[in-house]
C-alpha cells in the first residue's frame, strides 16, 4: 500500500468520521459520574483500527448511501466491539495489559470501572441506533438493525463466541471447531457490519444483500486467520499488543493446526471469494475491494 | 401480609408469567454453547423478588392493559436487572458469594463465564424489546421503550449507579449524595420498569403518564431504604443474602447517616406520597397501590 493510496485516503477518512460520531455520542468527561465516562472515552477515542465501522460506510457506500448517514450505525458496532474489547482484557478473561500501545481499561483505571465501562458502552450502542436523530431510518430500519447487532453480539454471536474460546483454552480443536468459534467471535460481528450498512439502503435487492452477505462471511474468517498469522509473525511494536500470546496460553490458532503457509493460502482463497460476491456490484463497492485486499495485506 | 391475600396472589401470578416469560426467551440449556447458555439460565430461573416485572404488570393494569401484553417488556426489564447482579456479584465488584440462597454465577460457575452471562442478557434484553413478536406494539413504541431501558440502565443510570457506589465505599456521603446514588442504582430501572408498563398502552395520558412516574420515583427510593433496613435488622436466612454486608463494607446506608428510626419515617412518607399519586387511578391501579405497602412490609 503506498503512503497516499485512495484505501488509505478512505480508511482516514472513515476513522475520522466515526471518531468524531463517538466523541459526539459519548458522555463528557465531565459529565457525572466523571470516572465512568472518563474510562469510557479511554476506551474508545484511541485510534483503533475501526474495521466494523470501515465495512458499515463501505457496504452502505457499495448501495449509493452518502457516508454522512452511516455514522450512527458505525458507531454502534464500534460501541460493541470496544465493549467486548474491554471485558475480554479482563484478568478473569483474556488477562492482556496492553491494547494498542496504551494500558488496557482496568489497568488505566481499575477491574470494577472496567466491567461497569463494558456494561455502559454495551447499552449506549442499542441507545445510538434506536435514538440517534441524525440517523435517517424510519422505525422498522431502527429495529431491524438492533436486530441484526443484538443477534450477531449475543450468547448466539459475539459472546458466545468468547464463551467457546474460553473452553478451548488447552483444548485440542479440530479445524472445524476452530472455524466455529471465531464465526461467532469475531465472524458474526463483521456480517451486522456489512448487514447494517445494507438495512439503511431502501433499495437493495434481495441478491445483492445475500452477495453482501457472503463477501462478509469471507472476510471475517479471512481477517481471524490474519490476525492468528499476526500473532506468530507480526512486530509487537506495530502490533500494540503481545506477540505470541496465543501460543503462550495455549490457544489454537489457524498456523498451529494447519501450518503457516497452508493458513496464508487459505486467508488469500477467502478474500478471492469474498471479491467474486463483489462482481455484481459496480465500482460504488470499490471500498469493499479495497478492504478485502487490506485485510490480509495488514500488518497490525 | 396474610397467607393468600390478594396482592399474595396478584405476586404469584406475576412471577409465573415472568418465570414462563424467561424460560421461553432463554436460550435452551442445550442450545451452544451449552455452558454459557446453562449460567445465563442458571441466573436468571431462580425466584428472584421480581420486583421489575411486577411493576411493568402492574402499571399497564393501572391503564387498562391485559397482562400477557406486558410480558415481553417485563421480560426485558428483569433480564437487565439480572445482569447487572451477576456483575455486581464479581469479586472486582461486591464479591458477594451468596444470592438468594444459592451460590452467586461467578461461584456456580466461574468468573469469566459469569462477565460473559451478564454480556449476553444485557443483549437478550434489547433483543427481546426489538424483536419478540409476541409484544403488541408498532415499532415506534418498541423504540420508546428501549430508549426508556437504555437511558435507566446506561452510564447516567444503573450502571452510572453502581460506579458512584464504588467511589463511595469507605466515604462519607451525606444524604443527598447518598440519595443520588440510589437514585441512579436502583431509582432509574424501577422508574423505568412503571414507565415502559405506561409506554404500551396508547391511551394514558400526559397526566396519568407523570403521575405515574412520581410514584415510581417515590417507591424506588422507598424500596432502597428498605433494603438498607433489611440489612441491620433483616433474618439472613429470609434475605438469601449475607447481613450487616454493607457495614462490614462501609458502605453508607439510610440507617447509618440518618438513624434506624428516621430511615423507617422516611421510607413510610414516601409509600404515601406515591399512594397519593395514584389517586387519580381507579382500581385498576391497586396492584401499584400494593406493591407500595409491600415494599416497606417486606421482610425480604
Amino acid at each position: 500500500m503506498t503512503a497516499n493510496s485512495p484505501l488509505e485516503a478512505y480508511i482516514e477518512q472513515c476513522k475520522q468520521r466515526v471518531e468524531a460520531a463517538l466523541d459526539q455520542r459519548l458522555p463528557a468527561e465531565t459529565t457525572l459520574p466523571a470516572h465512568l465516562h472518563q474510562a469510557m472515552r479511554y476506551s474508545c477515542l484511541n485510534g483503533g483500527k475501526r474495521v466494523r465501522p470501515l465495512l458499515v460506510y463501505a457496504s452502505g457506500q457499495a448501495l449509493g448511501l452518502p457516508l454522512d448517514s452511516l455514522d450512527g450505525p458505525a458507531c454502534a458496532i464500534e460501541l460493541v466491539h470496544v465493549y467486548s474489547l474491554v471485558h475480554d482484557d479482563l484478568p478473569a478473561m483474556d488477562d492482556d495489559d496492553l491494547r494498542r500501545n496504551r494500558p488496557t481499561c482496568h489497568k488505566a483505571f481499575d477491574e470494577a470501572t472496567a466491567i461497569l465501562v463494558g456494561d455502559a458502552l454495551q447499552t449506549l450502542a442499542f441507545q445510538v441506533l434506536c435514538c440517534d436523530p441524525k440517523i435517517p431510518a424510519d422505525a422498522e430500519t431502527r429495529l431491524a438493525m438492533v436486530e441484526t447487532l443484538a443477534r450477531a453480539s449475543g450468547s448466539r454471536g459475539m459472546a458466545g463466541g468468547q464463551a467457546i474460546d474460553l473452553q478451548a483454552v488447552g483444548q485440542e480443536l479440530n479445524l472445524a471447531e476452530l472455524e466455529n468459534l471465531h464465526i461467532h467471535k469475531t465472524g458474526a460481528l463483521i456480517r451486522a457490519a456489512v448487514r447494517m450498512g445494507a438495512q439503511l439502503s431502501s433499495n437493495a435487492s434481495k441478491t445483492q444483500v445475500s452477495h453482501l452477505d457472503r463477501y462478509a462471511k469471507c472476510i471475517g474468517l479471512a481477517f481471524q486467520i490474519q490476525d492468528d498469522i499476526l500473532d506468530v509473525e507480526g512486530d509487537p511494536k506495530t502490533l500494540g499488543k503481545t506477540k505470541g500470546k496465543d501460543l503462550a496460553q495455549e490457544k489454537p490458532t489457524y498456523p498451529s493446526i494447519m501450518g503457516l503457509k497452508e493458513a496464508k493460502e487459505k486467508a488469500s482463497g477467502l478474500i478471492e471469494e469474498a471479491l467474486k460476491n463483489l462482481e455484481i456490484f459496480s465500482d460504488e463497492a470499490d471500498s469493499l475491494r479495497w478492504i478485502a485486499n487490506y485485510i490480509i495485506d495488514r500488518t497490525y
